[in-house]
């Protein structure tokens, strides 16, 4: 038997509408007999669906914050919005975790706002498991922080680092700088901080990563500024995009082809399945409390069963709060080395 | 008649050796009857070619820089490089344009240190033709200058906009500015400053681009600093390489798509010389003297003959020069504005 376990699911979130939301819990539900939720919308949408599950309850919040507003004001003005109510019942113990499929923006002003953030994190991140060849690589941040400084890349990667340890199972994670080149001396100003700071305080660190590495499986967390994560994300997904459609092309353009097609159609099929975004369930907000999914707004039903799985997850291995320990000691290390430092040079000079 | 032109072709660049460099010369002279070459190289290299083709002459270069090598320590140590030699043709009017598939970053700093910028451009850039659906796109600057102010990026779009014109013969080429949304308001500091002087000083500025939207077809031309650019284009060539590991997985994995994949091989395998970053005949740097365009480390025979041929086109199409003429008038009119705000705010000021 697993740890009992309650997700607030945002059942407004997602393009489809919250019939799909709602099938993907009820998947979520009938997959895990420990898991409990909170669904959270008008109540017309909401309340027979708790009325007809065993675990789940409704709670209800009247207002929808859209994709198209703007994440804060938007937050701060909707307080009875599915995500601000959402985040409010982790803020107060009623839920350990949230999933949405809503706007990114939002979820994470509200999980920022509202649920807080872990104690020593300097900026929460979201990370992004990508289908790298034959093994799954984090990127993070892919847009929580637009504008970093260098020293929020250590963070990103002991946060990606407990995640992937966590969740994805991975043993003794390889840590990338996002950059361009692999020698250390290489980058702009930033990636050439960041580097020195990872290489001097992350153990795991292995170097930098180009853009040509990181679907390659070379490394198991990358990490970068929002701005150049989120560029990069989605750099991957509409490339992905374009080749499928130059691939089905090249498939209808000719005889032999169109006959091939037909042949290879269920493997091709299938390997666009393995490569969607929603094959992970969803991106983690990490370094709030709690544990905050957010899943892509085109999330199928499948998708949303395996977010809420995933926050179910992370709460159960306690990622928050090892992050926490994490980020705690390596501020202590931080402090006796420098002590020591301050010790010495005193010395010196007497 | 095409206008007779000169192009010194680095015999040494290039991962298969001087050969394949040779065989693409000789392809690109005998498909442009007015087209003169200079190979750079060792004599023992250049002057058989030279003696056995009518429009090639060798000139002796002595050293080769590597490709690991310390770009402008090399080209200020290795004075005989076949790139220092090829660039200083160029800079003396012996060639009226350069053709390299070496050291990237060697064939700039030559280009900038030997060549020299075009009056008025505050930093070359390295340009990118990406095979984006339906229509090409360039992306620049993909590598030249890692840490840019917002305000190269006007020049870089202005340089993106003369190579579309005259090299790829796209009419009014639509401008992106790489981001991480749609919205004039999106991005980090710098997207933020660069958008309103785009906004304000290129008529064919049309917002933003995200990453998804780079490979869709939606811009002729995106303008990004060298990090973002190279990250992205990296990253770009990496999931494509990734993907067609993926899709050849798919077409062994059973019985069917094994079958099918003997129909659809040729079209696939066509797909990918399309789609391989040597069909577009390299990178062209733009903002320095004459016609320098650098070919990929694994350009093939084609590649050469391609480069070679973007080169004469470059000069034939005098883009150094209407990059000047463009570059003379925007300082003119920005000039002018601010002399305008200048006298307007001594009139406020009385």
């Amino acid at each position: 038997m697993a740890e009992p376990v309650t997700i607030a699911v945002d059942a407004m979130g997602g393009d489809f509408g919250p019939d799909v939301v709602l099938a993907g819990a009820a998947r979520a539900l009938a997959a895990d007999p420990d898991l409990h939720l909170v669904v959270v919308g008008p109540s017309a949408v909401v309340e027979p669906f708790a009325a007809g599950h065993d675990r789940a309850r409704a709670q209800a919040a009247s207002e929808v914050i859209e994709m198209g507003e703007h994440p804060a004001a938007a937050v701060r003005a909707k307080k009875d919005s599915s995500i601000v109510v959402g985040c409010r019942l982790v803020k107060e113990g009623a839920a350990d975790g949230f999933f949405s499929a809503g706007s990114t923006g939002a979820c994470l002003a509200a999980a920022t706002l509202v649920v807080g953030r872990v104690k020593g994190v300097k900026r929460p991140a979201l990370g992004q498991v990508l289908p790298a060849y034959a093994r799954p690589c984090l990127l993070i941040d892919v847009g929580a922080n637009a504008d970093c400084k260098p020293e929020y890349l250590v963070q990103f990667a002991q946060m990606g680092i407990v995640y992937m340890e966590a969740i994805m199972g991975v043993e003794n994670p390889r840590v990338g700088l996002l950059n361009i080149g692999a020698e250390d001396t290489k980058g702009d100003e930033f990636a050439q901080k960041a580097h020195g700071l990872l290489a001097a305080s992350v153990p795991q660190f292995s170097g930098n990563c180009e853009g040509g590495n990181l679907m390659a499986g070379d490394f198991d967390v990358v990490v970068c500024d929002g701005f150049t994560g989120n560029v990069c994300l989605k750099t991957i997904e509409g490339t992905a995009k374009t080749l499928f459609k130059y691939v089905k092309d090249a498939l209808m353009s000719s005889l032999p082809s169109k006959l091939g097609a037909l042949l290879v159609k269920g493997d091709l099929a299938r390997l666009k399945g393995k490569l969607s975004p929603e094959a992970y369930g969803g991106t983690p907000l990490l370094g709030v409390k709690g544990a905050v999914i957010v899943g892509h707004g085109s999330s199928s039903e499948t998708a949303v069963a395996n977010g809420i799985a995933v926050a179910a997850t992370t709460v159960r291995a306690n990622v928050a709060g090892v992050i926490a320990d994490t980020v705690a000691r390596t501020a202590k290390t931080t402090g006796a080395a420098q002590a020591r430092e301050g010790e010495a040079a005193a010395s010196d000079a007497r």
